[in-house]
């Protein structure tokens, strides 16, 4: 499948990698050995994907972003300018060194400059505003920013901010979301959307 | 004008782009086709600059700034190390995207590793803080700074911060300092000065 | 000694540095003249070594970071990833361009995307975390956070978090922790200790 991936000359691809399909890589980028990497993603210039991550189809990695060890990425991910991960708590030169596992699901997007801390989970379509520093969870289809990040808001899949006026339904553990973009039901738990009033 | 400035070895510059002379664009950098660059300024390690992008004269771009499409610099302008630019709002891996316009007006500097949301006006001779998240426009002769960026002082052009002591008139709508460096007026709207009491 | 450091084909080091046996040098990295770098570091990629700047033995310098001149690195230190100092307060493009020093003690290790302003000083085994903007002096175990970052714990040595549980004696000048995980004994300055109720 090698042949079928653009590489641009500047670029390092290590041995034992999978890139899938219409996936471009470009200037100064470098896929470390063990990495698998989807179908139509485009990793942009001064990219780091480290030893055996495994990302998505679609996912659009911007200018500068490393993708460390124990980091997964699902699929339609967009990770923007200059975001950073991380994989250790509490890093120092000296001694081990734990990896610590970084989920990030279908449909996420991370903002410039965000600064994801290791070991959680960004849930599906969730949205990282620019500058954030994520220090716990986020849950699926919220807007979370600031430092720490807090949830903020609703958003869509398609993603357009969700408003008060797009709620459709409500009970004990939900609120539905009609969003007035796409039509796309998006459902949030209530103890989620109690975070932030609307 | 293409053989007046200077280009290190491992830097890409692409076709139909236009460089002033006594400019430098450095390691690793790279310049997308249409791109408009002034004279005399330095394009640091690892700089990213957009398609069709606008830059001024007397530019200092530090290390591993991405100067992206729909962001138009000033002449005279400091884009401090790994300060990051976006250019969408609600950015998704798929679907459409919209360009949203930034303007960086002349003199202006903005700190190390600040985050400019998209669709900003930054004044002339603004002054961004280091790490500092910038969500609205800016106005001239302010220094910003924090997560979100607030207004928390005012600098002349020199780069001098300028104290209470150096108000030299006021009126109902503006008030005005006269720099103790260098002796500049410097005009401030009152709505703005008010933003920040001294 | 040159011959004993490892460089990858597409890092720069330029002529008169001293890069210590053991040291890795790797993709797209740029080392100044004059640089001074020890034994056993680690380089990673991007990374930038400012003219004259000196870097102690065994410091791991993750992507991304630009080590400036004026900055000054001790042994056994921490650089997270993408994690940027600054070396002028107050930048202008035009006009003069003062260096601001700023000492980084043995053992400290700095978070990914930390932003460290110029003129400080960050003590021994001081932990800085994950996109802090540092604005004035970290003082020796502690660990800061937050934009502005501030005092929000004690770290051992070893990198463990010392509890209210850890502290084995204290008087009116100092409180003295014992790590329960590697038996150290950690001083801090009671006025330090007072900035972080435990």
């Amino acid at each position: 499948m090698s042949e079928e991936y653009n590489k641009h000359e500047s670029a390092f691809v290590e041995e034992d990698t999978e890139i899938g399909e219409g996936t471009y890589v470009w200037h100064y980028a470098h896929v470390r050995e063990g990495a698998c990497i989807g179908k139509n993603c485009n990793l942009g210039k001064d990219v780091y994907v480290g030893v055996g991550v495994k990302i998505g189809d679609n996912v659009k990695i911007q200018n500068g972003v490393s993708v460390y060890q124990g980091v997964e990425v699902g699929d339609n991910v967009f990770l923007g300018p200059h975001m950073t991960f991380t994989n250790d708590g509490y890093p120092r030169a000296e001694g081990g060194w734990n990896v610590e596992k970084t989920k990030v699901e279908d449909g996420v997007s991370i903002g410039a400059h965000a600064t994801i801390l290791s070991g959680l989970v960004l849930g599906k379509y969730c949205m990282v505003g620019a500058g954030a520093v994520v220090t716990k969870d986020v849950p699926p289809h919220t807007l979370v920013y600031g430092n720490p990040a807090e949830v903020k808001g609703f958003v869509c899949s398609c993603g357009k901010k969700l408003e008060r006026s797009d709620i459709s339904y409500q009970d004990m553990d939900k609120v539905v979301f009609e969003c007035s973009e796409c039509g796309e039901e998006v459902e949030v738990d209530r103890e989620v959307y109690k975070k932030k009033e609307m």
